[in-house]
């Protein structure tokens, strides 16, 4: 598939069967992920699969949607802190590095047929809690992974001339 | 091309070819960006594409490497930060907006045959005067864009288990 044609195909699944993904399709996925680049590759990430039902249940207590709860399984995507990339004028890179693996990990589950959605309005501070994570470690993202169970809706962008210059 | 085998092509290009990129090409490099997701769909970014002689020049200053010099354009890839959204706890995802949006510009330029390079390491206020950019946008990354003339080098990555759990 073009990557224009993925990239197209990619939307923000909410709502998904219950059938689980396929081992090789998530080895597929985590190895794209895997790949990305980062500053100075410092790699500076961890990613929680979270299938288990208590700990799902115990995932959403930080993201209160009904639709949520439907996702055969959650990947958390966490910036580790003490490996992100500063520069030189004290700004950091960390959710830059975890945006770039992220988006790879979208793009991979589209290809294999999987719906995903980004989520970044979650309750981080509780989500590190109830995942128990260290002091360094921020949870960043939230990715629902499963075979959806809704339609894509058509992409609302602006235009090429509205972005460039 | 299948995800994984463009995100295994795509590599830090350290020296181009003097041959331009074909409009098509680029065009086609922009739509993949257009289409990117964003935070509450903001889209708080803007590219500047530089091609011309002088701008290309002024935009050195900021990142004074000899291989940079050999690009036949750049792109630079701004967030607008009166545009993003800030969550409730007060976090921009400015930062996670335009990493996701400057990947796809990487993914389709490897897919076009074209190399690229993240920049992160320049000098952003510098370069934020030298484009005359507002004060609300910030200049996040630079990328070059062109034909290659070196080699990928092999990715050199943590495996699986060290980075999932």
């Amino acid at each position: 598939m073009k990557l224009l044609e993925l990239v197209n195909k990619r939307y923000s699944c909410r709502n998904y069967q219950s059938r689980s993904v396929e081992k090789e399709k998530l080895e597929y996925i985590l190895e794209c992920v895997r790949l990305a680049p980062s500053a100075v590759n410092r790699q500076p990430w961890c990613f929680h699969i979270v299938t288990g039902a208590e700990e799902k249940e115990r995932l959403q207590k930080c993201y209160d949607r009904e639709w949520f709860k439907t996702a055969p399984m959650y990947i958390v995507a966490s910036i580790l802190h003490d490996r992100e990339w500063i520069r030189g004028d004290g700004k950091p890179h960390g959710d830059i590095d975890i945006a770039i693996a992220v988006e790879h990990l979208c793009l991979a589950a589209t290809e294999q047929g999987l719906g995903t959605c980004w989520i970044c309005n979650f309750d981080a501070a509780r989500c590190k809690e109830l995942l128990t994570l260290p002091s360094d470690e921020e949870p960043a993202v939230i990715i629902p992974v499963g075979y959806a169970a809704d339609e894509a809706r058509p992409k609302c962008r602006k235009s090429i001339g509205e972005i460039v210059k």
